[in-house]
């Protein structure tokens, strides 16, 4: 491999002659070999992309960075945008907290293609601009992975969580109005209760993830917050007069998203606690869409020999011994994804917890975790509406069977001869393998014609009062 | 010790002859001796008071109930929440996972002190009003507890938390401010930055809290949503028409908190993601927490041989072998509380994933570590507020003496020389053990007159633009 | 209330009168008014009075204290052993992590008691013995709280937690011997799959907790280590030659336990990596138990609506409103206890990564983690075994009817017709509704006699080749 | 794109002809869009070929399959280890719970691969070998999946934790050595404590190693189990007699790692405790390595403004903005790594408590965890340790100055003059900013020549007795 010499403040580096990296992205590369290669997320490379483009409009703007370095950054920041250069990031996500090396790894590139644009040969004597003199100027890590992070998390959170979760929301919402007349039985404690129409059951899904989404359009505007401006510890060094604001009114134009400036940099550069909050709000919908997937593997277990009150789309043969057997499998993707957002939330957790002084040194970590759970949340809630959620159906005759088996129809009962002679005609059915019906004329609580008129599943799901 | 024979649904039980409870407590204290007797937190008891009167005084409202049996129960509700009858309820947190049993022992405990307050005997054949039809008129045990775990974390995390943290937050406000011009050195990585003052620092820490109460408070519309009304699975079933809605303003009455009803019971009762949602915040207030008090006892270490920036209070010997010793003792009860939140809200999540059909059955589980969380979390603060952060002072000399020794302060120059040749001084500075104006003016970049006019730390703190 | 002037070195302080406790007790009750009083676990104390009669025992053999002063502190540690102070331990958790405060309880109440046997106040001039210079000699709150703890801890998981899981595992042992011969449908993805029978599955849970009890096992000998003679950070400093490893003697005497010190005290201070794996291996137990008592509780669900195929002790009353409901109430209290171990584990895990330089400082609250994981662990197993796990029996009509109906049977035919036509056969009868047998040959795959040879639930279940 | 046709039970489907993977496989590509694409770890894959050639020559050896079929597979498998036909298997993680279709990804490859050698056309009417009859012969995906998980994490944990960790422990165990008489001041509580060497701190770190590796260590007999042989629920069905033992001989052969078949069956499909008593080790490990580097960035802090004890390598140049800035970069990417190991426990954990019945359905997931983290532990230890611990050196002008500094010597009187003079002086000093020994003198406990001999820091580390 060819090799061509780079420099940095402290010496001299080789890089492959032809990558676009410098010095500090390659030692970055030597220095810290974990893990998958190039595993910092490309989501917060274009992160970078944006807020590199109008830092350069802004610090043209304000009198410090001529036009013509402006638009040769430009240029580069859309190039990175539209997917050329995505192979000359090869940083992983272990490398310093502060994502420092990311950083350079972008300023370098952007010198270095600017140098191409510029049609002179990079290395060449006197750079057209400077990765940290130009490239960098008015920023820092400090500020600028920061904002990178919640630029590529925001958007990852609007385009992919929410619109995956709306879809399977809006599925499940016309289920439960398909549904809200099929009466079958209740269960709690997995034990037969009473009665419940099959949407009042998908009606409460839905009201899970209506919360969810809002508890996390709750923290959207925390997110929104950019901590571009404060540079190295926060105190916005070397910035000119009123780029905090102006710069995030770039960053909110290039990306079409609601972002401003972080009214507190030392918390901006410090703490994550928007990641923590925005996480914590990705958790809450794992935890509600296990329940769900949960809920519909069971009732859709069998097909002969479990619950089998509903049936879900068989999209695969299921099993690689047992001929015919098909999978609840857009459950099990599902669930295994809400596992992983709960354990993700504990990494972004201690992440969180362990900011020291005027920086926090997780940053890489956290953003990478938001990244996964917001893509995968949003994935598998598409992938479980299109292949499973469309496809429910109720299995009517196993329905009726279950729900007119039922014990727990007699707290029918209670209001008209009391809770300690209904739970005498359940037990009593119970122990014999009789009906209610039997029992309850037998014990002489009830007369047939009162038991028929009183003990009506469909009058036993009445709405809320 | 004495007994007398109660009954329920099951047969005959013993029951200690001086206690007010009834049948199903007594085989619930014999069914689970799991870990520390009577740990269900009476927090969530004084919740069922408040709704079971609710409860008594809507039935009345409504037509089911007399009003002799409502002032009966309320009376004895009231008499739970004055904390008369604590003792009477002697159940653990490990039982069934809907909390039956504890709502059986409060509407046992309920129609026995009515008994003796109609000036009866416990188990005179027809008791003045029944456990079953009367105290738990319209009621199941899956909407009230619930209800009453909703009612005891909502006042305390409004009472507790929020009270504690507010408070803290406030004299880290008035900190900030004091120390506004307290000009120090910067810290990222651990290793020396540009400078920085004390009151921004401490600024941080009350963004942060600021973040915290407002993701706090976000999450409190879900909690202030009632399960009552829904019943067994949430069909509101042996319920009177306009129960939900009215239960709900009597209880907010009684509170004085803005309880309304769910508008969707399905959810109430098999989901408790307001529970998650809540926790979720908490946690996010254990992740600043762990923060802030980090950065204290490290900024105060020493005091001779650590940072020693700041001064907090000394208030016990701190070590039982090295005389004269003295700790940072507040930050470490602070941050193993927020351990504590930590561990509690994976708990949580995990409780709150496993709702199966109509009922979720982790709710007491549930109810406690919220409960805990919010008890430490505002305790924690108030004590840290006051035995360590209305003491903060800062060591002025030693913050002086630590500002002028950083070799950071080249920054400054980068806008004027560059990032290279500023680079360049303070790497010789550092080589030689010399000051960075000796190294700027021996290398030639700088006179003696630009390094003193640019080089000003109390300049470069200038606030954000 | 009355009150006497107790002294520290920081001056004087009020406490109670008719409390053996002395300043520094005093302060820190004062100080950290942070969640429910005297929450140190008295297991912790009991601990301290073991390590403190050891260290006197060990102090007289090697010639640093008096016979008398030895005598006067064992009778006080035998006093608090045997329950008799119990409430002189007023101290919380959440207060200095190093637990100090309750060190220095303990010496206080030693020193006072032992002042009152020797005939004298407290609080009279020359003390028989001294708190800080007797009780606490050759011992630092740093080696004492660490040594304290794992003694707690080694003994409740001794006699709590592992006779609990051998007492649940002896139970299942013997139910996997008893029902080994009762064949049922086997469920994977919770469909239905190939036989098994009742006796496979169960043995699958007695291996789950040998293996749980092996890890946890595997933990004991870092457990057994103490820090003891370490004393402030690790050294030994003021501590007699030889002190180290007569006073593990002692205490492995005293407590009958196979206690040792730790061969680096080093690590025994500054990190609980020991608490750490203990724990892990109780989580693992935690998960293990969850998915038992799951499986159970999905097994016994019914009893008309769900899968039914075994039977579970009925305990209570199931239902406030349902009458005659019985619920898998011991699995609901087992499962929760589980979530709270999974929750306590990170708690755990979190305080294990803070330690600083010489000292962790999150002891109190990782004992007292571990002591709760510990106790309810041993507790609930003890609960589930003896009100769910003794009941457990199978319900044979249903397991029998649910087994013939399984399309998987078809499995058996793979190695005679190939996995391709025994689908077709499944597909064909799951679409018609039939059987398995009457598609098989109406297919012509295979003859009457051969089905009926070939497919035997009975010959399905061979066990292991 | 061109296609061709492949078929499986439920029909056809158009695979991209130039892809050796089948039907199954592709719907699988379609159904799962979740996340990156084919995210399954090829160590999984390559543990598959592992076993498939194992099941090969079992089945062979047993009668079952002939032995061109056995070697057409083996050739297979060997290819697919070599790296081969690494782009051949394009599933995700998340996809069914069983890894099914990873299970059908690789004999699909295999079979339509040995098509190929056998010089026949993908497609070609009569197939040499079938995926399902022939390649997964005597399997099921539910102990196929298992097997190569297992294999893959073993030898992930062997090959790269284990040995990344020793190669750290060892850097670490000799500077312990060379730094063993550096006497430096303890810190406890982050507060000046006694003294203690260098060699000593960094003995507790060996230790902690010591300690996970041996934690390590103790899972690996559970981990070297293989379900292999309990084929679809544990029974063995379809498989010839003496099949487990042997094809775990096999594999052990093949992988030369001691692997063995699993005595139950039953727990090695429908548990993977083994994997989360591993990954509880893992856990353990980041637990201790964030101790380590933590202490190790705090003692470097600096270089003028904070403890700067040691010096560790400047690896990179440190910050984009403040010129000359070096960053414990390497401390900061295990931190990272110790925090996404600690949360993706709780990711195994969750996944371990949900097997139902027969088989638990979080493999893919619970196994990608493990995989990262014991990557990531071993890749990080090593770069920390050929980064940053070869590096480290004692700063040894500051140590003595903070040494010498400290009040805690005054420990050393205790023994002499008891805590309460001691503490005199120390406190004295304290206010007065004075030394200890002048005010020892001052108030007349000791004499100058007394303080000299009794208070010699070299004295107070001196080993424990």
């Amino acid at each position: 491999m060819e090799y061509r010499i780079e420099k940095d403040t402290m010496g001299e580096v080789k890089v492959p002659a032809d990558k676009l990296w410098g010095a500090q992205t390659e030692r970055s590369r030597n220095n810290f070999k974990i893990g998958a290669v190039a595993s910092m997320p490309l989501e917060i490379i274009y992160g970078f992309a944006y807020l590199k483009k109008a830092a350069a409009f802004t610090n043209c703007e304000l009198g410090v960075l001529p036009i013509e370095k402006r638009d040769l950054i430009a240029q580069v920041c859309d190039e990175i945008l539209e997917g050329k250069h995505d192979d000359q990031f090869p940083l992983v996500i272990w490398q310093t907290g502060s994502g420092t090396q990311s950083n350079m790894n972008v300023n370098e590139v952007i010198a270095n293609r600017a140098q191409q644009i510029a049609g002179k040969k990079i290395g060449d004597g006197d750079p057209v601009i400077s990765a940290n003199d130009d490239v960098n100027k008015s920023q820092s890590s400090n500020d600028t992975f920061p904002t990178g992070m919640h630029i590529a998390i925001y958007k990852k959170v609007v385009e992919n969580t929410i619109r995956g979760v709306i879809q399977l929301r809006n599925t499940l919402h016309k289920k439960a109005n398909d549904y809200k007349n099929v009466v079958k039985i209740g269960r709690t404690h997995l034990m037969d209760a009473t009665p419940i129409t099959l949407g009042q059951e998908i009606s409460g899904y839905v009201a899970q993830l209506d919360y969810g989404l809002k508890a996390l359009e709750n923290t959207l505007p925390h997110l929104s917050e950019l901590a571009l401006g404060g540079t190295a510890v926060g105190t916005g060094l070397n910035t000119p007069k009123g780029y905090s604001k102006r710069v995030a009114e770039f960053i909110a134009k290039f990306t079409d998203l609601p972002f401003i400036t972080a009214p507190n940099k030392f918390e901006a550069l410090a703490a994550h606690d928007a990641l923590v909050e925005t996480h914590g709000a990705l958790k809450q919908l794992a935890v509600s869409l296990n329940k769900i997937a949960n809920d519909i593997r069971m009732m859709a277990s069998g097909p002969r020999s479990g619950i089998g009150e509903i049936i879900i789309p068989a999209n695969e043969p299921g099993s690689s011994i047992m001929p015919g057997k098909v999978n609840p499998t857009q459950c099990e993707a599902l669930t295994m994804v809400c596992a992983q957002v709960i354990g993700n939330d504990v990494a972004v957790t201690v992440g969180g917890t362990q900011g020291h002084y005027e920086l926090n040194v997780f940053k890489p970590m956290m953003a990478a975790n938001l990244l996964q759970s917001a893509q995968l949340l949003g994935d598998a809630c598409k992938s479980f509406d299109e292949h499973c959620a469309q496809g429910i159906e109720p299995n009517l005759d196993v329905i009726k069977h279950l729900l007119n088996n039922s014990l727990m129809l007699v707290t029918a009962l209670n209001t008209k001869i009391g809770y300690y002679k209904a739970a005498e005609i359940a037990n009593t059915a119970h122990k014999n393998g009789t009906t209610l019906k039997e029992e309850a004329i037998n014990l002489g609580y009830v007369t047939a014609e009162e038991y028929d008129e009183w003990v009506k599943p469909e009058d036993m799901v009445g709405g809320l009062k």
